[in-house]
């Protein structure tokens, strides 16, 4: 059964215990390189078949070597499993290299949950979709991942593409897939790295490898467009951190992510 | 040569490439409970001694089982050595057991960057040392962690020491060693999981395990106190995430954590 572009991207094959099979889709690539949220949603089906709870709550990954499309093993050892949560090991191998590992936590969360507490969303808010600029999705083709993603970009956080940066490091746009596939776990592991870095904000340029990413997903959310705000606080040393809050549909906030990541050469 | 109670228990010894022998000091306890922070400081010296760089820039940990004083095995697995960055994976080990996993990525800060851009501090700023609350450091003593570090709150965040919880998921205090010891990376491995629990504030009660904590080392820290500025965005589900940045006192944001934990029981 044909699930959707995306969900046929994520499937895995189990073949022995804590042993999956994957064949990663390349047009989830930028430029060669497969996009880290894609990566994670690989690994997060993986660490979830092999749990016996429904959620990937917490995953912190380090990006070890780029990866490209192709078959690939995804190896997950269970370092703990408890009632509440469950934690394992999980690395995406090929040719005997780790290409990222990952350490993944699962949990059950319910859909009905009320907060106990949340906090405001954050400001500005994003622009209504429709005032929200597109990746132009549709209409090119043969671009990799943003292909497969169907953005809607915040037009006070684009500057950058014109040459105008805003100077500062945010960062907001709409996310779906552009073959419909409604958010859950594995779509949220997307949207946490599917911004343009928010570097390129304050004038830098060109490819920023993630170094570490770390996600935690809140809630299950709600069908419809997600909202992502992305934002940074220094830019060091080469080194810069990258905050990415997603809200759903209903007004929550469904994942939380922070990377750090090296500035790209300026071309 | 003593160095401090800080610097002697965090030490180290190297028995083979990759394993490390530590005396876990139960002076760092909570209850039983090693504080999370110092473990982390125990498993970066690791991670740096095998590493080619010399400082831990980020840190992504799974707290699997409680840890105790005593003897404990460190296994430094290299996943990635390259020319600005390096990547472990790093266990401590007792009894077979991992009680504590974590992917280590080691760099070189050097201490005369200037940042290319930086975040303004967070508001409110933390009031003056002297206007802030003492832990009591100094005055009762055996109770584990608290008589280590010499820490002042905020008294607008401490309501919920006397039942009166203000509502919001922030701390704020002041941060040091009884034990003179200037601040380093491994002084803030501990900073960054040093307040008690922000969801304290919102009338939670009770130890609050913490499942995973990412920590990034964003400069080299001046000689001084550390401004700790803790805060939290949701907490649903019986889980809560809890932010805090390390700010010195040049002014610099030298560390920024997340963790997500579980919420206390009421008593």
């Amino acid at each position: 059964m044909r699930m959707s572009r995306f969900g046929d991207a994520t499937e895995i094959r189990r073949i022995a215990e804590g042993r999956y099979e994957a064949d990663l889709d390349g047009g989830f690539a930028i430029g060669d390189a497969l996009n880290g949220g894609y990566l994670l949603a690989v690994l997060a089906r993986a660490a979830v078949d092999a749990a016996p709870h429904a959620h990937p709550v917490s995953t912190a990954a380090a990006f070890l070597r780029v990866a490209e499309g192709g078959p690939a093993e995804i190896l997950v050892d269970t370092l703990k499993t408890g009632r509440t949560a469950a934690t394992s090991r999980v690395t995406l191998v090929r040719d005997d290299q780790a290409l990222v590992e990952a350490l993944i936590t699962t949990g059950t969360l319910e859909p009905d949950t009320e907060p106990s507490w949340a906090g405001a969303p954050p400001a500005p808010a994003l622009p209504p979709y429709e005032e929200c600029l597109t990746s132009g999705s549709g209409e090119v083709r043969g671009r990799g991942f943003a292909d497969q993603v169907d953005m809607r970009f915040d037009p006070a956080t684009m500057g950058w593409l014109d040459g105008q940066p805003s100077g500062r490091p945010e960062i907001r746009g709409w996310f779906g897939f552009t073959d419909p596939y409604e958010p859950d776990a594995y779509a949220l592991a997307v949207a946490v790295d599917a911004l343009p870095p928010v570097a390129l904000n304050l004038g830098a340029r060109g490819w920023a490898p993630t170094v570490e990413l770390t996600w935690h997903m809140r809630a299950l959310p709600a069908p419809g467009p997600l909202a992502l705000h992305g934002s940074g606080r220094l830019v060091t040393g080469g080194w810069f951190d990258e905050e990415v809050e997603v809200w759903d549909s209903a007004g929550r906030l469904v994942a939380q992510s922070r990377q750090i990541a090296r500035v790209g050469r300026k071309a």
